[in-house]
């Protein structure tokens, strides 16, 4: 039997996605951001939902730029920490101590100590309400080399982790399970 | 050290989001979709994308509604089946045994088994490329009753899982590591 709970943005899951940007006089800002995902496949395209007040909200409309930083388990508080505080009243990069990495691709930096990356160019904004959904072309992919395994990012290395806005708290990635295009062909009728 | 791999639409972790609709025959139709994620905490909306050729796409347009429905670990098959097959040329439904019940809601059919369901409005549509990015205003949000705990769903016992875009595979959630905007507070100063 099921239960209404309400309009609530429950969903399972969500990503936690590290917002890279430069302020006006260059400042590098990351932020965390659960409200997103991959939203075209060509061109690629990764989408996020930022609130006005926010820091990175004015940064990207500066810079028409992010970038996707894909933290692994080691740096969970560090990630939760830009989820925390505001670029406006302090530096990130400092009080954690990452590195920004300014990219040749986009105005933004990245995370030279987290896995995996991607470098956007904005090309779509959305008012959706208290969030604006923007939309980067995926300029670029890095990951880590020795994190690579027969040509593609290996998510079990990796250890990217996920949120859960039900209990408000971090998930780790299980076990692999099945193939995907695969396991559903015996239903095919 | 990183590697450049190309623009392509690797990120961790996308969910595996079974979309609900009806056709203009009241056929209910059923569509697996890695790209998306929750959009606005105000009002609660959740984005997907999804391709013009597919069966979906139109039915999204005609009914402006669709539901977002997580499956358990134990019903990967039926959720991959989703993915592989169009609705145009089977019923999803009859095929899996599946049940669709019609929302009180909106004009779209949630899966009776699978254990979350978000109904949804469309509010927004934007066209990115090869997909088209919908958003959905959460209208409710229903759960199996004895998966609830401490009134909200309880991500262990739903047993979502995720899709990852590298190795085309499906991964299930881990164990769970720490509590959100509580763990990087040591590092703000």
């Amino acid at each position: 039997m099921k239960k209404s709970i309400g309009a609530k943005t429950i969903v399972y899951p969500t990503p936690v996605f590290i917002v890279g940007t430069y302020d006006e006089n260059g400042k590098p800002n990351a932020m965390n951001v659960a409200w997103g995902g991959i939203s075209c496949s060509s061109p690629p395209c990764v989408s996020i939902s930022v609130r006005e007040a926010t820091y990175t909200h004015g940064n990207i409309l500066n810079k028409k730029a992010f970038t996707v930083n894909i933290p692994s388990e080691s740096h969970i508080k560090e990630a939760d920490y830009f989820g925390i505080v505001s670029g406006k009243n302090e530096n990130k990069f400092a009080s954690t101590g990452l590195t920004p990495v300014k990219s040749k691709l986009v105005d933004a930096p990245y995370i030279k100590e987290f896995p995996l990356i991607l470098e956007c160019k904005l090309v779509n904004t959305t008012e959706l309400g208290l969030h604006t959904h923007f939309t980067g072309k995926i300029m670029d992919v890095k990951v880590d080399e020795n994190l690579i395994d027969n040509g593609n990012p290996d998510i079990e290395q990796i250890k990217p982790f996920l949120y859960d806005p039900s209990s408000r708290s971090y998930y780790g990635i299980g076990k692999r399970l099945k193939n995907a295009f695969s396991v559903g062909k015996d239903i095919k009728s």
